[in-house]
C-alpha cells in the first residue's frame, strides 16, 4: 500500500478563492478576536498562577487547551504572514505558559491552582491529558512554522512525566476522558524522532476500554452507561460502529490511524476502516456535519439524523472529521477518503464561522425556523466566543492550516486532493521538486489549471471526485481522461517549464435525496453544486423557508447573491410557496393552495452572514 | 356566567364501550399491578419509618405520591366494584400511611427518615408539597367513595401544621416546586368546608413568581433561568403563555381555575383561559399530547412540536391537560374546553397504557422509527413501572375516576360532554332528579341514544361536537337540530320515561393538516374519525410507516382490525410505497420510484398492543 503526506508546512501556499480569502479573514479577525478573548476571560493569565480561592476567573478545567489552541493559529498565522507585533505576543504567551511548569515537567493551571494535590486524579472528567495534547500540538506547531522550541522542550518535559506515569514505563494505568494527547503524541514523536511518545500514544489507545474498565474501576464519576459517550466501552479496535462525542470519536480515530500508520498495525488500520463507513455511510449530514443529538454532543444511532433543533453537528467535530479523513487518505490513498474531506472541509466546517471571521456557530443546524426550540444557547446566531470555546479557538488553528489538506505526497507523486487555487514549492519523496501553480476559483468554478513552473519529473495525480459525472483532464489541448469521477487520475511524465494539465469538472447543480431511512429528510431534497451544499435562506420580509415546494424538474439557475462574494454562485430555484388553508387553527381540514414561487439558495457554509436569517438544507420537493 | 359540576362520584356508572373496557381492565390489573409494584419497591413500606442509614430501598423523596396515587385509585376501584380483600388492603395501607405522621400532623417518610430535620427546607426541588397533595387526593377520594375518614382526619391535621407554617395565617412564605397542593387544598375545603384550605391554595399561587421571588432568595437549587421551568419566573396571573414543565404546568393551571371559581376571581381565570389558548392553539399534539421537549418535560415555545426522539408528552401531562379542561369546562360552560377533553381523553392519555392495563408510556411519540434515538429509557415499549414512576400511578387514580368527565350538572341542566355508554342516577341541582342512559358504543360509532327513564322536567344538554360536520338531533322521530357542531345542543322540558333523545355525528375519516409553522409535519396529514386520531402502525414483515405515501383524494375505507377488540374501527388507506432510487447510499442523486400500496390506520391510542411496532400520525400525503 503505498502512502502519502501532507506537504511540509512552507511549501503550498493559497493565492485566491473561497480557502484563501477565509485564510486571510482568519489572520484579519479570527487570529485577533480569539487571542483577546483567551486574555480578556483570564485563559492565559491563569498560567501566571496566581489565582487563589475566592477570586474571579477561577482557571476552568478546559481552559489551558483553548490558549493552546490559539497559541498554535498564532504559529500557523505567522507563517503565512510576517508580523513583529504578534510575533512579541507569540514568544510572550510562550514565557507565560512555561512559566507554569512544575519542577517535575507537569503543567496545568486548573490541577496547580484550584485542585492542588489531585493531579491525575479524575481523567474522565477533567480533561487533563486533553489540555496537555492541545499544549503539545501548540509546541510543534510553534517549531514547525516558526522553529521556535522554547515550549516544544517544556511540552517533552511534560510528555517524558507522562511516560513515567502511565502505561508500560509507567507507574500505573491511565487514559483521557477526552482524547487528543494520542493524536499529539504522535506530533510529538514525528519532530523528536523520540519512540516513548509513540509507545504512549499507543498504550493509551490499547489500554482505552479494556477489562478491568479503568473509568468503572476508578468510580471516576463515570457510570458504565456513559462509557459509550466516551468511546471507552469496548477496546478501540473491536468497535463496530461510531458512537459518542462526536469530538471525542473523531479526535481519537484520528490518533488511531497515525499510531495504524507508523507501527504497521492492519487490525488498527481495520477499525479506523470501520469507523469511517460508520460515519460516512449511516451517520453523518449531508453537510459532513456529525454528532446528531445535542444530548451528550454525541453520534446516536444509524440514520438518526434529524435536521432541526435535536441534531449537533459541532464545528469541532466537523474540524476533526477532518483531521481523518485526511490521515486515512494519506494512509490508504483511496478517493473515498478524499470525498469526505472536500465535503467537510467546504460545508460542514465552513459554516460555524462567520465571513467575517469573528462569530462562531457551536452547533450547526440544517434548518433554522423561529418554531424550532434550540437546546444550545444562541446557537442560531454566530456568537463571539462561548463558555466552553472550543469551536471559536478551533478556527483560530484550522483555517490558518487549511493548507495542509490541499495537496499530498507520496513517492515521487505529487496529489491533488482539493484543486483549490494555490502556488507549490515542494521537494517529493524520491527527490524530484515541484514548482507549480492550481488556479481556476474552485470549487466556485469547476475549470481548474495547473501551470507546471520548472522541469522536474514526477506522477500528478488530479481528484476527479466522485459527484462529477463529467470529469475532463487535458494536457495542453489533448484529452486524457473524460468520465465519471470518483479515483484519482495520474500523468507522470517528465514535466517542461510551462506544461499545463486542465481539470473540467461539471458543475451542474444536482439535487440530493436522502436514504429513506432518514425519516426527516422523506419528502425532501438538498441541492448541491460541485463539492458545494446548498440552502434556502430567508428573511423577515420573505415567506419562511418551510413553505417553499421546489420544483426539481426544473434546472435551478445560477445567479449573483447580492451581499456574498462575487464568485459566490447562488441558485436560483423554481417552486410554490403553500400557503395553509387556514392560518388560524393548529390543525385543520382542507388543502393548502399554492402560488408558483422562487427562492435564492446559497451554499450553506455562508448562510447567515446577510443577517438574522430562517434556513433550510432539506427542502419539500 | 352559569357554572357547572362534576356529578356526584356514585351517580354515573359506564355501562359499555372502550372507556368501560378500560375501566374494567383498570380493576383487573392496574390497580392490582401499581400496587404490588408499590409494596415491591418499598414505598408502602416507607410509612413504617423504619429505614435507616445503609440500608437498601431508601425512600426517594416523591415516593409518597406513587402510594396517594394509587391509594387514590383503591378507593376509586372499590366503589366500583365491592372487593372484600381490596378493601382490608386499603385500610391496611391507610393504617400504615397515618402511623407515620408525626405529633404536629407532619406526615412524610423522606423529611422523616432520611432528611431528618431538613422539612420545609427545600421546598423547590423535594416535591414535600407535592407529596402532601396527593395524600390529600388519596383521602378525600377515601371520603368521598367510601366513607371512610381515617386518612381524611390526618391529612386535615397536616394542612392545619402547612396553614400554621405558610402565608398569610403562618410563619413564613413558601411554595412548592411542584404544584399539585393548590388543587388538592381545594379539594379538601369542598370535603371540610374549611375557608383556611382554600385560602392557602390561593396564597400558594398569590405569591407564586412575586419579587422577591423566594426561589432565587432561598437559593434552593434553583437558577433564576429555571424559573420558567417550574412556571415562577412570573406571578400566575402575568403570565403570557404555557411554558415549562407540562405537568407542574396543568396541575397549577388546574389549582387557578379552582381557586378563580370559588373566589369569583376573573383575573385568575383570564390567566387560565390565556393559559389555555397558548396550549390549545399554539403548543399541543394533535393527539392532545403537551410537553414538546424530553429536555425538562416541558412546554417550549408556539409551533414546536417534532413529531420523534425529541418529544415528550408525559402520559401525567395529558391526565392533568383533561383536569384543567374539566374545569375549565364546569366553570365557564364554553365547548371549546370540552373539545380538548374529549381529544385528550381518547387519545393522548389512552396511548399511554396498553390495552391489557399493565404496561405504561412515560413518553407518548407521534412516530416511532427503528432510527429514531430515544432520550427516554425504554420510551417505545411501554413499561411495568418506573424508577419515578408517575404515569403508571396516575393512570391507577384516573382510569378508575374515568367517568368525572362523562357529565356536568348545572341548574336544572345535565350536560352529555362525552356521549359514552353510561347509567345516570343523579339529581340536580334544583333538585330534579335525572334517571337515564346513554348507549351507542362512542367514540367508535356515532349514533348515540339517550333514554330517559323516569318523568322529571331539566333541560338535556348534548355536545355537539367541533370536528363534526353534521350533527342530527333527534327526539322520537322529530329532527330538533341538523347542522355542523361546536356546541352544545340543549333540549329542555318535562321528560317521560321511555323518552328517547338520539344524537347522529358523522363520523367520516378526516385528513387534517397542521398549521405551517409546525415545520415537521410539511407535507403531511393527519387522519382522524370522529374524535379518534389514527395512526399508520407497521411490523417487522411490512414496510416502514416512513415510506408511505397516503393517497388522501381516496378516501379510507372502515375495516376490522385483527388483535384489537371488535368494535375498534380501522381504517384502510391507499396510497404509494416509496422505494429509494439507491438503497445503499446516505445520498444519492436520483427520483425514487413509488408503487402503489395500502396500510391500515388504527386508533393512535392502540398502537403497539400487538407487538413491537413502527408507527406514525403524520404520514407523508
Amino acid at each position: 500500500m503505498k502512502t502519502y503526506s501532507p506537504l511540509p508546512v512552507h511549501d503550498l501556499k493559497l493565492t485566491a478563492g473561497p480557502l484563501k480569502r477565509r485564510q486571510e479573514t482568519a489572520l484579519r479577525a479570527t487570529i485577533p478576536a480569539t487571542m483577546a478573548k483567551t486574555i480578556e476571560t483570564g485563559r492565559l493569565d491563569a498560567f501566571s498562577l496566581q489565582w487563589k480561592e475566592g477570586m474571579e476567573k477561577q482557571p476552568h478545567y478546559f481552559w489551558d487547551s483553548d490558549t493552546a489552541k490559539v497559541l498554535e493559529g498564532m504559529a500557523a498565522a505567522l507563517s503565512l504572514q510576517p508580523d513583529p507585533e504578534l510575533e512579541r505576543e507569540y514568544d510572550r504567551w510562550v514565557d507565560c505558559i512555561v512559566s507554569a511548569q512544575q519542577p517535575d515537567g507537569y503543567l496545568n493551571t486548573y490541577f496547580t491552582v484550584v485542585e492542588p494535590g489531585k493531579r491525575f486524579t479524575n481523567l474522565g472528567i477533567k480533561h487533563e491529558l486533553y489540555c496537555c495534547g492541545h499544549l503539545i500540538e501548540a509546541a510543534v506547531a510553534g517549531w514547525n512554522f516558526l522553529g521556535k522550541r522554547k515550549l516544544l522542550d517544556a511540552m517533552c518535559r511534560y510528555a517524558d512525566l507522562l511516560c513515567r506515569t502511565f502505561g508500560p514505563d509507567g507507574e500505573r494505568r491511565g487514559w483521557p476522558g477526552h482524547q487528543e494527547i494520542e493524536l499529539a503524541l504522535v506530533k510529538l514523536y514525528q519532530v523528536t524522532g523520540q519512540e516513548r511518545y509513540l509507545k504512549l500514544a499507543k498504550y493509551f489507545l490499547d489500554d482505552r476500554g479494556v477489562e478491568p474498565n479503568l473509568f468503572v474501576a476508578e468510580k471516576a464519576g463515570i457510570y458504565e452507561e456513559l462509557l459509550k459517550y466516551y468511546q471507552a466501552d469496548v477496546p478501540v479496535r473491536k468497535a463496530v460502529d461510531a458512537h459518542g462525542h462526536a469530538v471525542r470519536a473523531v479526535y481519537m480515530y484520528s490518533g488511531m490511524a497515525d499510531v495504524a500508520r507508523l507501527t504497521n498495525d492492519s487490525e488498527l488500520l481495520a477499525a479506523c476502516e470501520r469507523m469511517f463507513q460508520s460515519i460516512a455511510e449511516k451517520r453523518m449530514y449531508v453537510t459532513g456535519g456529525i454528532g446528531s443529538s445535542f444530548y451528550q454532543e454525541a453520534l446516536t444511532k444509524d440514520y438518526d439524523l434529524t435536521n432541526g433543533s435535536l441534531m449537533y453537528a459541532e464545528s469541532c467535530a466537523s474540524m476533526g472529521l477532518a483531521f481523518f479523513c485526511q490521515r486515512m487518505l494519506n494512509l490508504t490513498g483511496d478517493s473515498k477518503y478524499a470525498e469526505i474531506l472536500e465535503l467537510v472541509i467546504f460545508n460542514g466546517v465552513l459554516a460555524g464561522i462567520s465571513l467575517k471571521g469573528d462569530a462562531f456557530f457551536y452547533t450547526n443546524y440544517l434548518e433554522v425556523d423561529d418554531n424550532l426550540q434550540c437546546y444550545n444557547s444562541g446557537a442560531t446566531v454566530r456568537q463571539e466566543w462561548f463558555g466552553c470555546s472550543c469551536c471559536p479557538t478551533s478556527f483560530a488553528r484550522f483555517l490558518t492550516q487549511y493548507q495542509q489538506f490541499v495537496c499530498s505526497a507520496g513517492e515521487g507523486e505529487l496529489r491533488l486532493n482539493l484543486p483549490v487555487d494555490c502556488h507549490i514549492d515542494t521537494t517529493l519523496p524520491g527527490g524530484a521538486h515541484v514548482l507549480a501553480d492550481v488556479a481556476g476559483g474552485y470549487p466556485n468554478r469547476g475549470v481548474v489549471t495547473v501551470t507546471i513552473r520548472e522541469a522536474a519529473e514526477f506522477a500528478l495525480s488530479l481528484r476527479l471526485p466522485a459527484w462529477c459525472r463529467q470529469a475532463t483532464v487535458r494536457l495542453g489541448g489533448e484529452v486524457l481522461y473524460s468520465d465519471e469521477g470518483g479515483k484519482y487520475f495520474t500523468v507522470k511524465r517528465r514535466w517542461q517549464a510551462g506544461d499545463q494539465v486542465t481539470l473540467e469538472l461539471e458543475m451542474k447543480p444536482r439535487f440530493l435525496h436522502a436514504a429513506s431511512q432518514i425519516t426527516s429528510n422523506a419528502g425532501r431534497v438538498a441541492l448541491k453544486r460541485g463539492p458545494v451544499v446548498y440552502c434556502c435562506e430567508t428573511f423577515d420580509d420573505d415567506f419562511p423557508v418551510r413553505e417553499f415546494i421546489v420544483d426539481t424538474a426544473t434546472a435551478p439557475q445560477e445567479t449573483v447573491v447580492e451581499g456574498l462574494p462575487a464568485d459566490v454562485v447562488g441558485l436560483l430555484c423554481q417552486g410554490w410557496q403553500e400557503l395553509p388553508a387556514c392560518r388560524d387553527k393548529l390543525y385543520f381540514e382542507g388543502e393548502p393552495t399554492r402560488r408558483p414561487a422562487q427562492l435564492i439558495a446559497i451554499p450553506y457554509s455562508l448562510w447567515q452572514n446577510r443577517g438574522p436569517s430562517r434556513m433550510a438544507v432539506w427542502i419539500r420537493e
